[in-house]
């Protein structure tokens, strides 16, 4: 019986790679829902290819399709879509909208492939709740979390000490921190390893990304933050490591290709033969360095935010969500995306913990509003 | 309960940190016996040292000890000192002569952490026969193996392609081959990045010790020759290798100090927490090569012979073995280790298989004949 699939974000990087994945492997997934933010034109595009039975829009923007499909639209459009019978669902949408799909997907009790490291990071312990009455697992889709998933099945957590992130450093990791903070959007767009969504792209280049990384890494696996490293390594060839307690350490390393742990989790608990991007080690120089964290304050304020726990990381998460779509409007500078994280971390002074979704609307709120009355600009 | 140990070459390289570690963890292993084929004022302070109540000594020269301990002598003596009731066996005693402690070890049903390739090779048939029959478990002790043993076993032998030895190179991976050739014993035994055994250092500078090696994985992993592979890696930080299915790869690494392997081998299956040379990956480069099989034609040799099965690993061994020993006494040049191995290989037509140690016995003696032919030195 083949894997009933839907995917949240179908129109985005990870949703294209997954599709091409499924389109080669038709014999074992069916595709049974899509759904996408905006970008309604290759939504239809996907739906008209792979003939899919449910489609969801996000936005209000009703459209048809030339065969016989069901629609949705909006918030609850995508809960319709949550609420079909499948096996897997592949949440790669962006933004912590997701949160309210993979709530339901979780009370369906079907395995989540996830991709979208914001709902990880705001409702962490909301949805460690959701999982504790449900029989769902979640497999974790960013490169790093799926080396560092496979390296800890194998390995088993009473072995290791100490989880090791990998960063590539983005463009900047070795420019000055004045070059940094004064760069303009297409530099900042100019990632050097892995090609990706913007956000994504936008958030490595500060670390904002890795930051995000290390709580989600805190969330899927547990570890302290104290046993949570990163290290900057520009050929991101290893993407996760793991030390062991006799001091050995052992590395995951593939192509930077985000197929490859598309399809772990996409074919997980099997492990797929097909081979995206074979690589070899031939003439590879692996070079690994720490991190300064002088020059990259945000990796340190993740570390600081997930240690306090509770409401801080969604602060941390929404807050640069909002930000960055400020920086790609052109209305804040590079660095002020992570001196505004700050300012909305230091400026909150209400409830510590967060026991349901309304909260995170509610903060997601605050923040806009206490940007808006910082820089000028209605969100 | 403790632990106890039998070191068959307590006095060597291998033998000495498998001590120390020993030393450390008194609560955890207890030392019943020790035996070395020569340095008997070595063998006799380690036995002194740690009291141990049972001493072999292969030479035959009678020695005393201050407290009450039972010796033994010649072949006999090791082979009664294998007799003995133990957990856990070191094979580190160098030479072909290992097989028969190895022999009645396995058949007492003893595990067995082996150093020993020379006997892998040259007896694998004869060691898998019988193991058939007892419940003894072989953990390999060399550095590439050991990670090997680990990689495969966490990742189990389905999801994996390919295995990757990796060699450091030797002192002359980056020299060329007519400066290779005419190099003194002095040379061959500066290695960059390990301290081992001279057999063992000078193996490794024609890549005999690698060829060893990939027969020795061969016998271990059950890997066809065609998906072992050998990658030049001058760090000697990453020790063994796997390539999953899906074209991911799987590194160990470790800073380069037997310590680390050899108490994964002592106290297997539980994984220690002691950590020997803390490790760390900062401002490292880790560089991998293909191998130059023109420059070592030693490894390809090795391919061959291991494919070829049946007698020709023992030629390899043995003829290699007695070789290195008339190197080490300045009777032949170091380039005649190899071409003297092929000549060896190349003259044999007498039995393809080996079915008894006896004939182990015969193919030493006409491999000490056939040299001492051709170099007019008697053995």
């Amino acid at each position: 019986m083949r894997k009933r699939i839907i995917i949240f974000g179908a129109t985005g990087s990870i949703g294209t790679q997954t599709l091409e994945i499924i389109d080669k492997n038709k014999d074992k997934f069916e595709l049974i829902g899509v759904a996408s933010k905006g970008n309604v034109d290759k939504l239809k595009a996907i739906a008209e290819k792979f003939k899919v039975p449910y489609v969801a829009l996000f936005d209000n923007k009703p459209f048809s399709l030339s065969y016989n499909a069901k629609t949705f639209y909006g918030k609850e459009g995508l809960e319709q879509l949550a609420n079909l019978d499948s096996d897997l669902v592949i949440m790669s949408i962006s933004g912590i909208e997701a949160v309210y799909p993979l709530k339901i997907s979780i009370e369906r009790g079907a395995n989540i492939a996830i991709a979208t490291k914001e709902i990880v990071v705001a409702c962490g312990d909301l949805i460690k709740k959701w999982l504790k009455k449900s029989k769902s697992k979640l497999i974790p889709i960013d490169s790093e979390h799926s080396a560092l998933f496979q390296l800890i099945n194998s390995f088993r957590k009473k072995n290791i000490e100490k989880i090791i992130l990998t960063a590539s450093g983005g463009p900047f990791w070795n420019k000055s921190r004045e070059e940094m903070e004064k760069t303009k959007l297409e530099e900042v767009l100019k990632h050097p390893t892995w090609k990706m969504g913007y956000k994504t792209t936008i958030d490595s280049a500060n670390l904002v990304n890795k930051g995000l990384e290390v709580i989600e890494a805190h969330f899927f696996f547990n570890f302290d933050y104290n046993s949570i490293k990163v290290m900057i390594h520009p050929q991101s060839i290893v993407h996760g490591m793991i030390e062991l307690v006799d001091g050995s350490i052992i590395a995951q390393m593939a192509y930077p290709d985000m197929r490859i742990p598309i399809q772990y989790a996409l074919f997980y608990p099997q492990r797929p033969k097909i081979k995206w991007s074979p690589f070899d080690l031939k003439n590879q120089k692996l070079e690994f360095y720490d991190v300064d964290y002088d020059k990259f304050p945000a990796l340190q304020l993740a570390y600081e935010v997930g240690k306090k726990g509770g409401v801080y990381p969604a602060i941390f998460a929404i807050s640069d969500e909002v930000l960055v779509e400020l920086f790609i409007k052109g209305i804040i500078n590079f660095k002020d995306i992570v001196s505004f994280i700050k300012y909305a971390l230091e400026s909150w002074k209400e409830f510590k913990e967060i026991e349901n979704l309304e909260q995170i609307e509610y903060i997601k709120n605050w923040i806009k509003n206490l940007i808006k009355q910082k820089v000028g600009y209605n969100l």
